[in-house]
């Protein structure tokens, strides 16, 4: 990129202190219900009490000392290299400058690494989340299913997915 | 029904002894392999360490004094009403009698009692699962999604789904 914007650092081991700043970055996402925001805080604590045991692993964006996003994912039990990624969320204050594409990338990569074949995505088809299928697309998501009225009457959950086992087309 | 077998007795609490009565079932349907069955253990230990915040509710069936069949099913989280049934598993030694049937049946009538609309259940395509899915679909299930190749290359994730906020058509 040609902007002068710093890249953020990524670090891979979350601390006590990062329940507060996910809190902090998904509460300012203002997408989220408190009882989501409460899943992603439990997702930190998890991985700070049971480590890889937990399931969930992290990619923490900082920038100047401060954490401006991070992504959550983790292999699926009883799945031969399916992965879900949980969350991915970054602070509204540096959205735009591809902190979020970043991460992604990252997560995509380390999931690879670890001999992952399939990366799934399940979010809402709410009018409020058009930009979010957007970004998903836009990095290589592909819409597997829809199951109707999942979260609520009239809340359907999309499910994406990246499949790292094939080839990607020209362009992609 | 005009036999005489005897209903299976149900309770809805896990004890010490289930976790190796889970495993002894679910090992003798040779229907799973040695991770799904701790799976299928965890389950069990969860809810006896965490009670209904452990997300997991148990329907067991036992019979001249033992357990011969579980269900284990929960309310999927940040969702109004949706739940997952995660596992039902008969020891064969009792299978063809209904006890699977009429665990799915009370699972059902728990889950719409404590305000389900909907119960998933996700399992595979392989031809091992034709009797399984004939089942679910015979129980009123409905395929709702597949996701190619997502427990391992040629092993699809079939998701049914019961909508218990629809009137069911005749015959059903």
């Amino acid at each position: 990129m040609a902007d002068e914007t710093p890249d953020p650092a990524f670090r891979y081991e979350v601390s006590g202190a990062d329940a507060a700043g996910v809190r902090r970055i998904v509460e300012a996402t203002d997408f989220f219900t408190p009882a989501e925001v409460d899943v992603a805080v439990e997702l930190v604590e998890e991985r700070l009490a049971r480590g890889d045991a937990s399931g969930y692993h992290f990619v923490l964006a900082d920038e100047d000392g401060r954490t401006v996003g991070y992504a959550c994912y983790g292999p699926i039990a009883c799945t031969v290299g399916s992965y879900d990624l949980f969350w991915i969320a970054v602070d509204p204050a540096v959205q735009g400058r591809g902190c979020g594409r970043r991460l992604l990338v990252e997560a995509e990569w380390l999931i690879a690494r670890a001999g992952g074949r399939h990366i799934y995505i399940e979010t809402s088809n709410r009018p409020q989340y058009v930009p979010t299928r957007g970004f998903y697309t836009a990095c290589g998501y592909e819409l597997a299913a829809v199951l109707p009225d999942f979260y609520n009457t009239g809340d359907d959950k999309v499910i994406y997915r990246k499949r790292l086992d094939v080839q990607p087309q020209p362009g992609e």
